[in-house]
């Protein structure tokens, strides 16, 4: 039985979203359970809403606070010791639960985490990686936005927790990293980058070189390592692309009558294309280096997305990242140590 | 009468796409002169398959050499001093051209343009900049990989130079700037974006805050400035997720008989967003902040993109965008020491 947490109060949409995807979830996973954190009153009401109530696998601990999606992390850290982000964090991290997902304010999340949990012995700092659609399968990218400025050491330790990553949830072996950098030849690129280039072709981790920012979508590797300032641009970047596009399509296919009926014929194919880069089946990034699984989604994530991220968690407690991630960066250490 | 000076040689597909862009575009203008450097009997043959040659507008050059797409920037300025791309640059510093346009290798077009021309008073580096187009028309975006490690003072000659550009091309007075960042809020961010953003505020640029990546498209400032890291990636970003996402609406319309039914009916409209968002019509990259306007054409564009790098060449140099930098930075200069 694997136990996990839920901020139910956390993202756009709170209980509402929080709930139902519990809900459904649980249907799917007979080995599951949840813990919905939050107002007890407020998810009492959402559950009879859906003719459910508590159960020994849907279990309810009352958190008074919520912290708020612009809320400063270090104000949420200090003041609010009984929010739903906290106490289901605080439940990770006396092993009530294996895991927990919200989809709060990003920085709130990382700070508490990051306090409550500690970093995994060897890890400077946590990284936030997600799963991205592409031309050939899927790529994981870190980091995200968790870390402004880093280091070659810190880029080197995050393409060491991905390659774990990877290798734990899809049974890859030796998966391939690269490196972001604007510019394939060795004599491009910041300084930092290349002196991660150094330590990665002294390190164990399947090094495959640059990659410039379109290979995210075209490449084929399995991992790609930034700092989390550019990584959070490419992410934005690509939801805006995304967003422009849709928005002119939907221009072009409403402009007359013709056009109209060319976007009936094609709806199918739309509807096609549309599930295969959802997002919703994308949701759910990962705080790597923790002790422990937390799992961050979408603050506007849906019903479905919603589910997806819980999903995640429920991959990552069964394969033990975490763990894998100590086990083999302690024995990285260990071997710096008498070298 | 304007005269620009084509690198004939450069880029992927060489003369065999600058030629007829040259000829196609003199019919245009009638008040503009092409000077095409390279290689003469090459230019000659391939005017004449256009049953062309020289003319009192249309004049070859002749240089030696060619510089290889993939060739160190220092090599390139070091052994190749008679290349179509220096001594096409070499005419803007002897005033017989006022700009200078080549589809070559942009690192060694960048450093001979440095070289040769040298920065305008004032200016520390010079920046790349294009347009992009976004929801509600099109944004300029700089620096886009010129500069990897940019210091705050760097991010402010950017702004000033992007606002001069866009006041002079688009006769619009104060256009917006935004500083890209990861988060709206002023708390978040790199401290290099957060000092730039304090000597915004005590500038003359219309600055309007932070801007996150998927404001680059549906955002309304008109200037966003970033490093050339930063900005280069977003870019490339951008081309490989516009490449993934063509390929899968392809595959998808190409399914079975009804889709590709569905995609003969949906042609118009797929045509209509084509050139909508043809990356062909934003062909062409100024290089901001040197004495003489030095544009970079896509390397593998094709002649009509081709064309519209020849034209923003025209319009800067009508505008005197040059000038305008000079003479404003140095007010600029001039009010500092006096302060």
């Amino acid at each position: 039985m694997i136990t996990v947490a839920l901020d139910a109060m956390g993202g756009d949409h709170g209980a509402s979203v929080t709930v139902p995807a519990a809900l459904t979830i649980l249907r799917k996973q007979p080995e599951l359970k949840l813990i919905l954190v939050g107002v007890r009153e407020r998810l009492v009401r959402e559950l009879a809403q859906h003719n459910e109530r508590e159960s020994g696998r849907l279990v309810v601990r009352h958190a008074s606070e919520t912290v708020d999606m612009d809320e400063p992390p270090a104000s949420a850290l200090r003041n609010k010791k009984d929010s739903s982000m906290r106490v289901a964090i605080d439940l990770v991290k006396s092993g009530e639960a294996q895991a927990a997902v919200s989809a709060g304010n990003t920085g709130a999340l990382m700070a508490t985490a990051r306090f409550v949990l500690k970093t995994l012995p060897g890890i400077d700092r946590p990284a936030i990686i997600t799963t991205l659609p592409t031309v050939h399968g899927h790529v994981h990218v870190l980091d995200l936005g968790a870390n402004v400025d880093c280091t070659p050491e810190h880029l080197l330790q995050f393409a060491v927790m991905g390659s774990i990553l990877v290798s734990a949830v899809e049974g890859k072996n030796n998966p391939s990293v690269a490196l972001l950098n604007i510019g394939e030849e060795d004599i491009k690129g910041s300084d930092t980058v290349k002196k991660a280039a150094e330590l990665l072709r002294a390190s164990n981790v399947n090094y495959c070189g640059y990659v410039e920012g379109d290979e995210i979508y075209t490449g084929s590797m399995d991992v790609v390592v930034c700092d989390g300032f550019v990584g959070n641009v490419a992410l934005k970047v690509s939801e805006g692309l995304a967003q422009m596009i849709a928005h002119f399509m939907s221009q072009e296919f409403r402009r007359n009558a013709f056009t109209r009926l060319a976007g009936l014929a094609s709806r199918p194919v739309i509807n096609a294309f549309r599930r295969r880069v959802d997002h919703r089946r994308y949701n759910g990034a990962t705080f790597l280096g923790l002790n422990g699984t937390v799992i961050k989604s979408h603050g506007n994530a849906d019903v479905l997305a919603f589910e997806h991220a819980i999903l995640e968690a429920v991959t990552e407690v069964e394969k033990q990242v975490p763990q894998r991630i100590g086990r083999e960066v302690g024995s990285m250490l260990e071997k710096r140590e008498q070298a």
